[in-house]
């Protein structure tokens, strides 16, 4: 049993790749560097909302560290995580729910609210994942379009609330669409429709928005109401690929949705977690990081007279006149990737923030495109 | 942002901790060596047929050189793990789907023949996540005893099957039990079933019965039969924390099991599985510490006079006369996790293979215990 161990290999350990390592004593201060080699080598992709500059040289030790337990099923430590996530959120364990990204979680309430012979309410264009799997059982969605300001229609939701209706799905901040509803008209429909309904708010950029005044609606939740939240460590945590995410809601909601998840998330995933939750310098770089993309991105719409929304997220939406599929292919054929089609918004373009240089590089592409 | 790493951590990326590493040109040849810290501190799990000598040292480089990817949703990568898994098994790409975890797979199949209003026949005790998960909607279960050799009774199956049959479950070789059906039995069975439903064949610890003669039912999904094999990265691979395994169907059914799955598996699983699919000696090494293990195991047994079934898997199951609740908590006082309840085995207890120094501590309770 023998294994080659190079020294490029151990350095690449921190994304240090380069830097000479002091020999004893290893302490050196580290930046966070943005990531050297991605997937797509050579493409900048800037069309799935994910943060270039995780995982943090500190979530990497963890993993590092969990190295000698992957050879575990992961249960123990995914309890460990809820609770610590109960803990910060002021619920019981037992409202905490850790998935496989929150993708499962989305999954996992569509199975269960899905093969219920009644309609799931939802605006359009928003996150489909949960819909989607709900529909694999026929369930039927009753799709309302966003109001003029491209956010959720609240009222229109209200007014087509029934007995009929299973679920309402609210994204906040949406997601494509960036936008975020005022604090007060949220909760507000949250607890009124929360007495006719299920209200799931799918709250994955909800980290880019605490500045903003947007409170989780996991106090309601606490408060007692029929109401389920999802968040995930895809995003402002830079761990879209270690795939870990968790739902609150009530105890028994949470049972439910247990026995309709597939996989649950993963032991490395769940250390990454612990370590990210708990590192609030990276998610200040990354929110400011983030802040300091969207402005450049403005700018340049600004300067080339391009309609778009304030965004609460890691991505802005733009009104691009021209249909995505043309538009996406251009930036394709520049070695830029942008976000897919969201009907019915076919002449608007969704940009994820990413590295600094990918950003100007892309806003030099547009507005070469423009010009 | 500033992240301090310290030595010891560093050191700890290979599971050479308290080793002295040449500090330059390090291409030291490691010796695999049991994990040293487990998640159950203090405690030996025996209860979960994990394998406690992986991840491998190539395999931790493996997942450490995809840290840049974290950030990044696995799907490109999944992609080239189904490619090469599909080169491997000698099928198209489009009947290979990785999950998270081989669960994922049983669960999604659970979920896409649960909804039918037929019966799954499957025998027990066996593998049950597929069962389970079918079950949630409403699906019965054709229980059948397994036969006077504790194996799959594959003449009461087909008798049982009609056209009211959606499912053939059959796990091989089986857990608990850890037998093995002949080759040729049941290939034939499947041959045959399979003109009648779906047959589906849990081959999770398939790596170990290799060396005696059987044969992966993925030959049957090649020529086309109604048959759905599924696999695991967590047993021989050392992998169960990582969550990943696969699914070999035809292209329609893996399709339809697609859109049944919820969360799939994440981006350093894709790595650890790449690397460990093509570690010829650390798979060998695990095949002989395993067998090693049994041979313990069988030795231990044959003294106490302990009935007991020779195992084609990375576990044993032994009749201790005793009910097993009893049985499994005087072993847990003396810091010992054994096999949960095996209905209607309740006399009988599942012991997973484990480093050889925890089965001689076994051991060694086992004798106290009957002494």
């Amino acid at each position: 049993m023998n294994n080659q161990i190079t020294r490029r290999n151990l350095l690449k350990l921190l994304g240090v790749s380069g830097v000479t390592l002091p020999l004893t004593g290893i302490s050196k201060e580290l930046d966070i560097k943005p990531n050297k080699s991605l997937q797509n080598d050579g493409v900048i992709k800037l069309s799935s909302n994910e943060n270039p500059y995780g995982p943090s040289p500190k979530v990497r030790e963890a993993i590092i560290n969990a190295f000698d337990e992957a050879c575990r099923y992961p249960y123990g430590r995914v309890a460990e995580l809820e609770k610590k996530i109960a803990q910060r959120e002021g619920v019981d364990p037992s409202m905490v729910l850790v998935t496989g990204g929150s993708n499962e979680g989305l999954r996992a309430t569509g199975r269960l609210f899905g093969v219920e012979k009644k309609e799931i309410i939802a605006c359009k264009p928003t996150y489909l994942a949960l819909m989607t799997y709900a529909e694999e059982f026929d369930c039927k969605i009753n799709w309302v379009p966003l109001d003029e300001n491209l956010r959720y229609d609240l009222n229109e939701i209200s007014r087509r609330t029934s007995k009929n209706t299973s679920m309402v799905f609210i994204c906040n901040p949406n997601n494509p669409t960036g936008t975020m509803l005022q604090a007060k008209d949220l909760e507000d429909f949250c607890a009124a429709s929360a007495k006719k309904t299920c209200v799931f708010v799918d709250e994955a950029y909800y980290d880019y928005s605490i500045n903003d005044g947007y409170p989780t609606m996991t106090k309601l939740v606490k408060a007692g109401h029929n109401v389920i939240v999802s968040r995930t460590f895809s995003k402002i945590y830079g761990l879209a690929g270690v795939r870990i995410g968790y739902l609150i809601a009530n105890p028994e909601r949470i049972d439910e949705l247990k026995k309709c998840t597939m996989a649950g998330t993963n032991i490395l995933a769940t250390h990454a977690a612990m370590t990210a939750y708990d590192e609030k310098s990276f998610f200040n770089y990354s929110l400011s990081k983030n802040k300091e993309a969207l402005e450049l991105l403005y700018s340049a719409f600004d300067e080339l007279g391009l309609e778009y929304v304030n965004s609460y997220t890691n991505f802005a939406f733009f009104k691009t006149g021209i249909h995505i599929d043309k538009f996406s292919e251009h930036f394709k054929d520049k070695g830029i990737l942008v976000g897919r089609p969201f009907p019915p918004y076919y002449d608007w373009c969704r940009i994820s923030t990413g590295k600094i240089e990918d950003i100007r590089r892309f806003t030099d592409v547009l507005k070469n495109y423009y010009s």
